[in-house]
């Protein structure tokens, strides 16, 4: 027992550590002056390389070995050691100069990136995206990888996800989601002209944290600021933060940011306190992380009984601009699809398409097989390719993105694999749950979260994706519960 | 050369973590969702032990001997090494274990202070703070004094400083300041019943801002927040924040708090940046770095030239209010001497009655002499005394300031003898620049910022206090300055 509590007590103070990066970086991102990039970046550096040569320390590796081989440690305890020792090990691959270096390139990567996106220059951020890149295939290496360099990276969100088996998936995608929206491209268009009239930037506000609010996310334990990219934040399951970005002209884009954030952060204030630190009390992936925040995105946000509830109260909210739009007009708009440049905005078949180019990019970049300076038209050729579409500008085409200026290759992915967990899991929960939907219809989201809560949520990081995938539906990851979502939904907005 | 670059590299690692620990308690105060509190608490114990165990290493501790002792290592690289060497000792005379203990009390006894003064109720306050207490005296034996305990203290925020000294001042504010606040009394009230119309919080914020612009803070490299007890907070040079309050019923509030929080931010603005983390790159005591807040929010604040300018602008924002007052019955309103409750509230003079009283109060309670339960009473009792004034309840007594909250006990006293460092100080700059209060009527406080950039702020802690004041004043601290600067201007405005 005194050797479990030194564990915890371990893991807890490198938790410690981390959530002072989370706040360094919240802050970042949101508050802090310009002048303060530098000096961020120095601190950043420094915690990262402290988390690491703690978590890293021979003792504490000792420690791991001990327990896991001690017969008298089982249940959830002794599946918290396997993880932690599976990240020792993985970290231990690290030098701690290695993970400075890298903290220090992100912070400098992701200041060039923000200054290159908002003067629409590539330029700007090509070297410090070169430095990343080079360090990212030392990292492979470093790492190690049975099939693919890409892999390495995969194995970082998505723990045992490979190259093969995600070009598996995207070919189902590719086979049945392409011609599906071909179809939808020949029906006559849904209007949605009225979503991009003025939103008040405090209405919207007001709007979205009533959202929020009624989604079940506690606001004791939580809060939410204005960034440029949203993202959520947890700091611990008592702080668990959430931005969102509001455009006046855009209605789109606080609603869907502040559901997805708040999916995640649902999530994240779905985690045991008492585990704080130990991989029971962390997210399973990020393919399941995003899970979360896509089933609320759109198998709940962008689905009719939700706004049941909530478009009254919108519609008196903007009485002038949706006040001569009924439900069904306003549910069409909202599940437009459209070719589009920005994955953000994109609708959630064409999302995929998204998703795909930026795979097979990354795959080229950690492959050593493209130049950095000819990323942009490579990346314009797919979107050409795919979706049909000329990017006019890097703005809107490679800068678009946070991720690569976060150091994040491999990242998006877990984006399509978290869309078709949820699809999957909806279909359970709903079946679970006969009186979900008309629950929703009043307001009560309730039934789902403690659903989730109980299903997902509450094993942490004790199972994987593919482990919490089978226990909850039977099956592993199954690309065809999403088109079968997909098929139901759109075939009855564009009649066909 | 190489162990010099050790030396640098070492310290600022360290004042990488007491960044992150500064933005976890800006954020703590500004931000944090309630429900945190406990997470955080932990995170910043975490930090401050990570923090000291770094600074009182062995193999650091055997540098500093050997550079101290190294011929060749001189100017002023060898006032750092001696500053240096003097922290490591007595940091080195803390258990980490006590640096850690500290740290949770502190933040479960800030929680605590918040709650019990929202609720004007002592008792809520009374155990953490009797926690604290206990781990104050421990901390005066862990380091040691000749005279009294509370000096071990008071060495912490004013090097060198003892309460015998101490008392030599306060006898001087007894004999000449007393009397000089009783002569005030029998004369006419000045009038300033208008500094407590409506005042929109917008429009206040908007005018700090604006004067914090002009004194030269640079926003470039920090920012303005809301918080409940005003604050100027130093990450580095380039991201120094302050914080506001903004009271609508009473114009006083923002704007002292504004001017006060930026004379401290631009002294920490005035930091060498590459002196990050040595005492080159650190203020000298905490009663220079009073003087510099003092010295711009009363001799340059609440003097008639800074408002000769600001004034019209004043009136124009809130001409409702102000129409009717002319920059004379302005300037007297805002200089109004009259015993009150509040210490952030008093104006200039009875001020270091406040801090007497805080002074006696802190001796007592370090002594071990004065019982928690007691701390209300005996506190009430002095108002009585000094001020001649019933304290109605504890929020407006004894539970009305941070301080104790935050484990600072000795730090009050800096606030008097910073005001009296500022008067000393501004009386030889105003003889070094005999344009300095036309220049203010203009708008222009350029010439004293660098006055004040060149005089004090440029030598970090390379120079003590009283080394300050001799370089720069040709003699110690003399507290008669403040007298003749109180006796030339309250004359006048009270008509003597």
């Amino acid at each position: 027992v005194k050797t479990i509590d030194d564990y915890k007590k371990h893991l807890a103070r490198v938790a410690d550590i981390n959530s002072a990066s989370g706040i360094l970086s919240w802050d970042q991102e949101i508050y802090m002056p310009p002048g303060g990039g530098q000096f961020r970046a120095r601190a950043l550096s420094t915690l990262a390389g402290l988390s690491h040569e703690m978590f890293t320390d021979q003792k504490f590796g000792d420690l791991l070995e001990r327990l896991s081989d001690d017969a008298s440690v089982n249940g959830v305890m002794k599946k918290n050691i396997e993880k932690s020792l599976r990240d020792y090990r993985r970290w231990k691959k690290y030098p701690t100069s290695f993970v400075e270096e890298m903290s220090r390139c992100v912070s400098e990567a992701f200041q060039a990136w923000q200054k290159a996106k908002s003067e629409n220059d590539f330029q700007i951020f090509k070297s410090p995206l070169a430095n990343l890149i080079k360090l990212k295939r030392e990292e492979s290496d470093l790492l190690g990888y049975k099939e693919h360099p890409y892999d390495a990276h995969l194995d970082l969100y998505e723990p045992d996800m490979k190259l093969s088996v995600l070009k598996g998936v995207f070919e189902g995608v590719r086979k049945e989601l392409v011609d599906f929206v071909k179809i939808i491209k020949e029906k006559p268009q849904v209007e949605d002209g009225f979503m991009r009239r003025h939103y008040p930037k405090d209405k919207q506000w007001a709007f979205g944290l009533e959202v929020l609010k009624q989604m079940g996310y506690d606001f004791n334990c939580g809060r939410q600021d204005i960034s440029s990219h949203p993202f959520s934040l947890s700091l611990n399951p008592h702080d668990v933060r959430v931005t969102t970005r509001v455009d006046e002209e855009d209605l789109n884009n606080m609603i869907w940011s502040c559901i997805h954030e708040g999916g995640h952060a649902l999530y994240e204030q779905g985690l045991n306190p008492e585990n704080f630190g130990l991989p029971a009390g962390e997210a399973a992936s990020l393919g399941i992380h995003e899970s979360q925040s896509r089933l609320w995105e759109n198998q709940v946000g962008r689905g009719k009984s939700f706004w049941k509830y909530f478009y009254p109260k919108l519609q008196s909210v903007f009485s002038e601009n949706l006040g001569d739009h009924n439900l069904d007009a306003f549910y069409k708009a909202m599940n437009k699809v459209e070719p589009n440049f920005i994955r953000t905005e994109a609708d959630e078949l064409t999302y995929h398409f998204h998703i795909m180019i930026r795979t097979e990019v990354e795959e080229a970049i950690i492959s050593g097989d493209l130049a950095v300076d000819d990323i942009p038209d490579y990346w314009n050729s797919k979107y050409d390719a795919y979706l049909g579409i000329k990017v006019p500008d890097n703005r809107k085409g490679v800068l678009q993105d946070i991720h690569w200026s976060h150091g994040s290759f491999g990242y998006f992915p877990t984006y399509s694999l978290g869309s078709f967990y949820a699809a999957q899991f909806y279909f359970k929960a709903a079946a679970d749950l006969p009186n979900m939907e008309s629950d929703f219809s009043r307001g009560d989201f309730s039934a789902l979260l403690q659903w989730l809560r109980k299903n997902v949520h509450s094993v942490g990081r004790t199972e994987t994706s593919e482990e919490i995938c089978h226990r909850v539906t039977g099956e592993g990851l199954n690309f065809s519960w999403f088109m079968k979502y997909a098929r139901g939904k759109y075939s009855e907005i564009y009649g066909l």
